[in-house]
């Protein structure tokens, strides 16, 4: 997510708020233990250690024990807040499943928790994913309302549902995903990413004026529930099985950096230190730079890391060890209990790096096949390379796997819209993918049109048809893993302005009362039809196609506005050549023998129409061909 | 250099002629050694390995031998051209300088030719550059005739020199660059470049339907002989001596890439394989990305490199070792005869990878502090450090020390040229020099804000002297070597279009009859004097401050259009603070405290006023502060 100016109104008085609500609220309750987070593990991990948060009224005043075989407390952890204990528990391997009660005593008082080590289970999990996969992104709550029963409740914070006001909850939920696996399954889609699911109990926020609910799920508030609206723990369980039983895998999308304002642990924190807090509230610069810079200022980089994401978004601090395992641990349990196959990070340049390696550590370490890919919001290779895997000797050498490759996003845009030229235009795109050695792995990064927070693809490019499939032949045909935002395959559009609710608008046909279904063929008109059916073809000839999903890339400097490259395997060599000018053009192909000898003839992917002679290709105007060569 | 877009005509039959003289012109001559190369050589360079080339008719088909003390000749090398030979000498360290005679003998016949051995002087030589150095970039031609006896000669292919034809020799020479050594140390010149200086024996060419000379330089046609119209030889080591006397070091202005159509060599080549050719004239595509992508093509690499960069230039090949030893002991002999102390090298990323290794790795065997920096033109910092000693584990690890800036040279236009914004103006600067962590030594990088193949910096910035100030302050301090091309400090002007001669004018002054004289004050109007003085002051304090030498550099994210840097080491903290709008602006310094704390006032460099208070710092609209800071 990535959120500028936000109004500064009541920003002093939060932060205010925040302090003062901190050591106070338990102070007169019951001594006891409320929650343990995890709210429960299991034996047989490979990492024996476990972290237990025990929280409740003078909970950290308690001294405890336990009694269960191969499990063992080693350390009790206080910190400044009474409410809180944390204890270092090591889980032996050949300890058994099962129930343990955590016994607290001071003086002569005693309290007890139930706590569960489960067995693991065999199911599918953390299958990762490569380059034959197609990911969708979905905002549950905008895309269909499985369960008008979870629509909104009134002991949440915001008890709010108005599906005409587009800042309010519409009540999308995670069964209204399910419901439509068939649809994504039909037009190639391989995998989904969902947008937060991890209750988001905010109220509604005044943001410039304006009253806002935290729909868009970046603002956690129990990590360990999802939210109840979108069905809570058991739909989304739910839908990872119904996925996994299709071949079809789940990205969660993660948030380490910043939690609600509402969060549980916010209101009555840990410690001082649980969150980053300067003077006077402090915003992120927004500003990368002095995270890569060697010419870079410490100062410039706390405000960039430390500073706060909006004003109801406290900045948690990750040198804090407890803060640390706490998001570590539940970034496992989240992948070993709701089965999740890939990891997509949000915001990941603001969070602290040596932290960022030991929690995708963990994962990998836990689960060698998970794929991970964070956010960095960049506009340069170098700054990009710099957030993943790389071949660049930084002083800190990051071991994220993937990332969104935000770079080739604004390439594909410029591509699209630029006038080709000397460095403009499809030579963005040329140009981007030539530096593509700053990677480890360039084939592993995910690349995208358009997301959640950006102006719609089909507005960007001034709703051209031509243009749209242009672009969606590049993702699908290039290098990386390619995603794809809801309703981009039936050309929904808007711009943020005015805000960015505009770009997260309900699928039609996914609600109730919707007078459109797009889902149908019946309830999409004929340019719907004909953007549908275009990645349909193209995303399903790409399923069945190794060498389009591990295939190397061949690509030439393009010549007069036109763009050739190859996706080529042993058994197979795709063309990809593009047209992006105004007029239809016969392509000379003698300059690319090196991938064309020995092929005679090819076959129209798109159209389904055979080629017969290679030796000159027409390309009509705006358009990008994709042939299968035959000998 | 970077030339595009020439006419294709006569192209085809020039490459036709090409062949046609080759082999036939020294065929009916008497036998005999016409010349060696390179012209002599020294004992005790540390490389005791020689390559002559001995040519003259039938050269190639006689045995030679040699007699004298040190000096072994190993093996001598044959070609498809009967009129080469090219023979393997060791020169132990014991050798003494002296002269031998080279006599071949076929059958009854015998033909000698003497050769010199000279002693090393112990004159300074191969000093380098550093951060202390401020190159200024001169076109011998156009620059101020000193001898207005040698600016034409009837026995050359080109005769003419005419002032009034932007495309003819002007009549400038290397005597009239040594008359104004005075004038450069004014304004704080520590290094002189010269465009090529070596014979470019050209004749006139038709280039798009206007005739041209080759009073760029970049055609050699000997390289043993600076051009005559320059002064030779002579005058070239004269102008070295006397830059060494000054404390000024001297750049050479090396192109391995090309020669001229009319050089010795090709109109009687050794073999066929001397230069690239394709079935038909194939020009230079001029498009980096083939070289650094690892997704590009052979084919792409083969027409970057190997195609010609004009129909009058054609393109050496690298992979033939007689070239590389050709052209390497070229360039030893250059620097050693000369005394140069720095290589500026064409065209870098036209030469084959390995050769240019070699070629720099020889010259630094010899010379280990000489300076070598390439002319790259490339559009970001992955290519740019794809040609330089860099971090980046690309799969070629290039040797070159320096490389001309090419990233901050845009970055300068667009942080003049452009409003501020979040990717924009003088954010520019700041991203660029936030991707340093790609270099090995970025400190060694040369700066420039425009050369002899670029609009000019002030016709650029639309005349605008406070932008003009900004861009040479930032020239001047910030990290890097800078250079400034000819002209700029007393405001040349002019855009390339409609061609290159626009902005290679005549230096006005430095030729007889002129009416305006800008090498004084009272021939340069009160505009010209003020930046003049701008750049006098400027770098004369450069000159004299290590801070900005080698000083650290330590920049802050740009704010509201303000950008600030610091230079400093133990002793010196310089402030740079840049107002790039068009409102005075109140600096509030709290952020800059890690650079500042201690300080407490500050001399104006530019203005030499007093600041007397550092909390808030008053900025003029589009104004570069220099600060120097105090205790």
């Amino acid at each position: 997510m990535r959120q500028f100016h936000f109004g500064l109104r009541s920003k002093l008085s939060i932060l205010l708020l925040l302090v003062l609500v901190t050591f106070t609220t338990q102070a007169q309750k019951k001594d006891g233990i409320t929650r343990m987070d995890p709210t429960f593990w299991w034996v047989g991990m490979k990492n024996p250690n476990l972290q237990l948060l025990v929280y409740g009224p003078n909970a950290g005043t308690y001294e405890y024990s336990l009694s269960h075989p191969g499990v063992t407390l080693v350390k009790t952890n206080k910190v400044e807040n009474p409410n809180y204990a944390f204890l270092d528990l090591t889980i032996s391997p050949t300890a058994k499943a099962g129930t343990f009660t955590l016994t607290g005593k001071k003086g002569g008082k005693t309290i007890k928790r139930t706590y569960e080590l489960k067995a693991r289970t065999a199911e599918p999990k953390a299958q990762g994913l490569n380059g034959s996969d197609f990911i969708y992104l979905v905002l549950p709550d905008r895309f269909s309302n499985g369960d008008p029963k979870n629509d909104k409740f009134k002991d949440m914070a915001d008890s709010n549902a108005d599906r005409n006001n587009p800042f309010y909850r519409h009540g999308g939920d995670i069964k209204g995903i399910q419901n439509h696996l068939d649809y994504f399954q039909e037009f190639g889609v391989t995998a989904l990413w969902l947008n937060p699911v991890i209750e988001n109990n905010q109220p509604l926020t005044d943001e410039g004026g304006t009253k806002r609910s935290a729909y868009h799920g970046y603002a956690f508030t129990d990590h360990y529930n999802v939210d109840r609206r979108l069905g809570g723990n058991e739909a989304y369980k739910k839908l990872v099985l119904a996925a996994h039983a299709r071949g079809m895998k789940i990205v969660q999308d993660a948030v380490y950096n910043h939690v609600g304002i509402n969060h549980w642990f916010i209101k009555d924190m840990p410690s001082k230190d649980w969150v980053h807090q300067f003077p006077s509230y402090t915003n992120t610069s927004h500003k990368f730079q002095p995270i890569i810079d060697p010419n870079g200022s410490k100062a410039d980089w706390d405000i960039m890391l430390n500073g706060w994401f909006t004003p109801f978004m406290p900045d948690l601090n990750h040198e804090n060890k407890l803060v640390e395992n706490y998001l570590i641990q539940h970034a496992l349990w989240t992948v070993e209990h709701f089965e999740i196959d890939a990891w997509r990070i949000d915001t990941y340049m603001y969070n602290e790096d040596q932290f960022m390696n030991r929690c995708n550590q963990a994962l990998l370490d836990e689960y060698p096949n998970i794929h991970i890919f964070g956010e960095s919001w960049v506009n340069n290779v170098v700054a990009q390379a710099r957030f993943v895997r790389n071949n660049i000797n930084f002083p800190f050498k990051s071991n994220q796997p993937s990332t969104l490759d935000f770079v080739l996003f604004n390439a594909f845009n410029d591509a699209l819209n630029q006038n080709f030229g000397w460095d403009e235009g499809v030579s963005k795109v040329h140009q981007v993918l030539a530096q593509d050695a700053v990677y480890a792995a360039p084939m592993n990064l995910v690349t995208f049109l358009d997301n959640h927070d950006m102006n719609r693809y089909f507005s960007v490019i001034g709703e051209d048809l031509n243009k749209y499939k242009m672009g969606v032949t590049w993702l699908l045909t290039t290098r990386g893993i390619p995603s794809l935002y809801y309703g981009t395959e039936i050309l929904m559009k808007n711009f943020k302005d005015p805000t960015d609710a505009e770009v997260r608008k309900d699928f039609p046909g996914g609600f109730t009362g919707d007078k459109e279904n797009k889902f149908t063929a019946s309830g999409r008109n004929e340019r719907e039809n004909d953007a549908f059916n275009f990645v349909k073809t193209l995303a399903n000839y790409r399923k069945n196609t190794p060498a389009l999903h591990s295939g190397k890339l061949m690509q030439f400097v393009p010549q007069d506005g036109i763009y050739v490259y190859f996706r080529y395997n042993q058994d197979k060599t795709v063309m990809v050549a593009t047209n992006t000018t105004d007029k239809e053009a016969d392509l000379k192909t003698e300059r690319f023998a090196v991938r064309m000898t020995g092929f005679t003839k090819a076959q129209n992917i798109l159209t389904k129409q055979p080629v017969s002679s290679l030796s000159t290709i027409k390309i009509p105007a705006k358009t990008a061909l994709v042939l299968e060569l035959q000998k």
